[in-house]
Parts: C-alpha cells; sequence; structure tokens
C-alpha cells in the first residue's frame, strides 16, 4: 500500500489529477461520519478501526477497509484520527509511528490541550506534520452547513489540506500552539453542557405536571435563542469588566432563583442542575454585587471556591 | 379618580374610542418597559411605585403618576402589577382590594404557581379577574419580536384584553390554573440559567489563556445554535423514553467530560457550575444507560439524588 503517489510530496499533482486520498482511523459515531464526508466529496477513502464490522456501511459505499494501523497511515498523505481518548490514540499509532514521516496527522479525538500538545510533539519526531482539530458538530451535522470545526497546530498542514478540511465543515485555525483546539473544543462543550442541563431541568419540572417535553421545547428554543441575543452584551461587560446592567441586577435574579428551587423541590425533582448557579448568584450578592448584572458571574469562576 | 369611564362595563366603548387606560404598578427596570410600552400604543398609562422618582421618565413620556396603590387601581380596568415578589403584590394591593371589584389585576410578578393561585383566590373575593403572567424578555425586548409572554388564570380576562396584552410581545395562554404561567416560566427561566451557567464557565476558562471573551462568544453563538436544533429532537426522545442515540453515547460524554473538569482544574477556576452535570452523566452510566443519548438525562432528575 506504501505506493509513492500516496507520499505527501505528490499530494499537489494527486490533488490536481484528483481528489487526495484520505485515511480515517476510528470508526465511531464520528469517524464513521468523518469517512463518509471523504467518501461523498470523491476522496479515496481508507479505514481502520478495532472491530471491522464497524466499516462494513462504509465499504459498501466505496471504502477501502485495511487490517492495521500500518496499512491505513500507509494508504493516504492525510491521516485523520478520531478514536475514544489519546491513550487509544498513542496505542493505536505508535507502532505505525515509523510510516507517519512526511505524512500530515491530523488528530479529531476529544482531550485536554495538554495531551494534544504531547501529540504533536511526539508526531514531529515521527516527521510528520501535525493538526489537532476540534469538531464542533454531532456527526449527523458533518459536512453541513452548520458545522465547524477547530483547528491548531502546523499551519502548513491547515493550509496543505484546507480543501479537504472544508469537507467536513467551516474550518476555524486557532494558531500554531498544538492544544488551542482541545482548549476552544472543551470550553464550547461546557456552554453546550450548559444549556443542555439546564434544559433537562425544565424539562423534569413540566413534567411533573403532565406537560410533554415536545410540546414544552416548543417554547423552550424560541426562548432560548432569544436570550442567546444576550451573550455577545454580557461578554462586552465581561471583557470591558463593567456590569451595570439595564436587564435584571443580581439582587433581582437571587429572589427569582428562591422560587424556582423551592418550586423545583415541592415539585419532586432533583435541583442538583440549578442550585450551583443559585450558590454562585448568592455569592455575588453576598460579596457586594447586587447590583450588577449576570455577567458579573464569569469573573468569580475565576477564585476558588 | 373613580370615574365610570375606567370600569371594566365601559372597556368595549372606551376601546372603541380610544385606547383602554392602563395602570402599571412597579416600576422596575421590566414594570418601566410595560408601562412605557404602553404608553408608546397610545394607552392612557398611570403609574405608581414605592419610590416616585422611577416614574421621571415615564411621566416625561406622558404617564400620570398618582401618589397611592388605590388611586392607581382606580385609574383604570386594566392593573398590571410587575413587583419584586408575592409579598410586595399583597402588601401593595391589599389596601387597595376594595377598589378592584370589576377590574382586571394582569400580575406579572416573578413567583410561584402556589403564589399565583393564592393571589388568584384573593382577586376573586375582591370581584377582580386575574390574569397570571410570565414574561420571556428581558425590558429591552418589551414590545419588540422576540418577547414573548405567558398568561393563565381567567380566560375572559385574556380575551377581553387581548389586544392590550399583545402591546407587550407575543401572548400564549395556557389554562384556566393561575399558576400555570408561573410554572412555565420558571422552567424556562431554568434554562436560560443553564444556558447562561455553561457559558461563564466557558469564558472563564478561555479567559485563563487571555482570550477576550467577546472573540470567544462569536463562536459560542453560532455552536449553541447549532446545538439548539437538537433539544426537539430530545424532547422526542423523552416522550417516547426511547434513548437509543446516533450522536453520541453517555458513556462517550463521560469520557470527554473527564477532560473538560480536568483541564478547568488545571487552568485554575472552579467546576462548581459544570461537575453537577459530570455526576448525573457518571450516575446514568453507573446505572446502566451508557449506550443511551444525552436525553436520558432529564428523567433521572426525577429520582431523589
Amino acid at each position: 500500500m506504501n505506493n509513492s503517489s500516496n507520499k505527501k510530496e505528490n499530494h499537489e499533482q494527486t490533488g490536481a489529477a484528483g481528489q487526495t486520498p484520505v485515511t480515517v482511523i476510528g470508526l465511531g459515531m464520528m469517524g464513521s461520519a468523518l469517512a463518509e464526508a471523504f467518501l461523498k466529496a470523491g476522496h479515496p477513502t481508507t479505514v481502520w478501526n478495532r472491530s471491522a464490522e464497524k466499516a462494513d456501511a462504509l465499504v459498501a459505499k466505496g471504502a477501502i477497509l485495511v487490517a492495521s494501523p500500518a496499512e491505513a497511515v500507509s494508504a493516504s498523505p492525510l491521516i485523520v484520527v478520531c478514536v475514544l481518548d489519546y491513550e487509544a490514540v498513542h496505542e493505536i499509532m505508535g507502532p505505525a509511528g515509523g510510516l507517519l514521516a512526511g505524512r500530515t496527522v491530523m488528530n479529531l479525538t476529544n482531550g485536554k490541550p495538554e495531551q494534544a500538545r504531547k501529540a504533536a510533539k511526539w508526531a514531529a519526531e515521527q516527521g510528520a506534520d501535525y493538526l489537532d482539530g476540534g469538531i464542533m458538530a454531532v456527526p449527523q451535522m458533518i459536512a453541513g452547513p452548520e458545522a465547524f470545526l477547530l483547528y491548531s497546530g502546523s499551519l502548513e498542514a491547515f493550509e496543505t489540506y484546507r480543501r479537504e478540511l472544508d469537507v467536513l465543515g467551516a474550518s476555524n485555525y486557532l494558531g500554531e500552539d498544538a492544544g488551542l483546539a482541545a482548549f476552544y473544543d472543551l470550553a464550547l462543550l461546557s456552554a453546550m453542557y450548559g444549556m443542555f442541563g439546564g434544559f433537562y431541568h425544565a424539562v423534569a419540572l413540566v413534567g411533573t405536571e403532565k406537560v410533554e417535553a415536545s410540546a414544552f421545547t416548543a417554547l423552550v428554543v424560541p426562548w432560548l435563542q432569544a436570550m442567546l441575543a444576550s451573550l455577545p452584551l454580557q461578554a462586552q461587560a465581561m471583557d470591558a469588566n463593567v456590569h451595570a446592567t439595564d436587564v435584571s441586577s443580581l439582587y433581582i435574579n437571587k429572589i427569582g432563583f428562591v422560587n424556582l428551587i423551592e418550586a423545583s423541590q415541592e415539585q419532586g425533582i432533583s435541583t442538583e442542575l440549578v442550585a450551583p448557579l443559585q450558590a454562585l448568584v448568592d455569592r455575588a450578592v453576598a460579596e457586594g454585587y447586587g447590583a450588577d448584572g449576570l455577567s458579573r458571574l464569569a469573573g468569580l469562576l475565576k477564585k476558588p471556591k
């Protein structure tokens, strides 16, 4: 499989003649979506997964299934890795390290900034270019208009493979520090988890009065949509560290929060997801920020609890 | 002030000849926005607030400031109350109760369902119609295209004053149980608080690497926008109680959450707002739901922790 047309130095010729061959290692829900997007875009796509049967649907669509990570690496100048965690990255890619020279590893595995930096160092030692990525999309969104991906690490790799990256979604390059994509990814995930957590509490609360989740969600979506519009204004307040509000003060929120917590308790549902923000609001008021807006709260997370 | 043209039986005549007189009691940020919306729509608007100086700007725009809640009640067939809490509602409205017969109280004060039901009962005893409302908007959104308000209680009052209610935003009537609007309001607030809490964590996290909140928020908004689209699908899964996922399993989220928590700790910020959802994910996996999607989590809030 290690023929010269797959080597990086031939990438531009390959790109001109047809589509760059791409390898996808890891065929979970996300890896499969990535491989499918490359296939749809006409890239010769080689795949490998620990359990080979996960490749069946992709093979039916034209993917080339190989038997080892080494073969997978040898097949393409661009190696996309999307596995469970960084332990799996090193376990799988380690033995194939000697074949990486002159190729580009694009690692889309979820992890921490430090792990991404370590993987970048390891790839450099193998003579490979390294790009770390964060996928800001669910698998179904890949290659669709709302998918965006964050990249950090080798700028050369980003520029060389920009066309291939754009197959997956809008590409955002954050900088040479390979850890940046993981860092932004985790931060965006925390924003998502917050929104989901609030939603779960809300659905559980109305569920106690037999309101269907779907009927209620028809109200939640426009409401959160409207509240989303406040985030840029709150961000401005944070950057300026000026938290005067003409929306609603922390003191007003403290009063309202008691109703939310008590009503939840009276309806018999757990307040575990909403109580921590109440505690933070209360702390902010106790520290003398009662007249400020909610934007004050982010700064309080910098202090140890 | 208690002249007959302000009585409810004359409302339709007043409506035909001009605009219904409206009273707004409570001129906090929200009450002021409500009064201003009525003024702009051409309604003779009477206002009262404990600290009279809060009415200055409204008076300059044509509002009639009166010296007591009793005068305020006597001025209009529709009395809008928007004060700090239900204790304030009863304190302010109690002495004016005898003047309420034949009028409609529309209470937009934040509270619990039980408090709204009690207020409805009290209003009925005074011979007044009662409509409880939840304002799903910040003051700046009032009378704008994204504001919506939830109402419950007297259907007759809702229908009689529908035109006046629509001045404030889109009107949603939930049912005769006066507690429903407060109930939905609190649930929607919890969804908002969740989204805000996640956002604060995210901003605090990227802030440790000197990323400006505004720059980061330009990524957060489209990301949450995209994730919002998943809520109706999650709601369907909840209603059907079928949580099979082709997005990402609770097990995968459990793995990813460790990165988020560890990275936050390593950057020196508090995990107090995100740790509770991690605990819930871990509990769900421990209870055997690892292969399910996140939609499973709402149901777990019904059980005692």
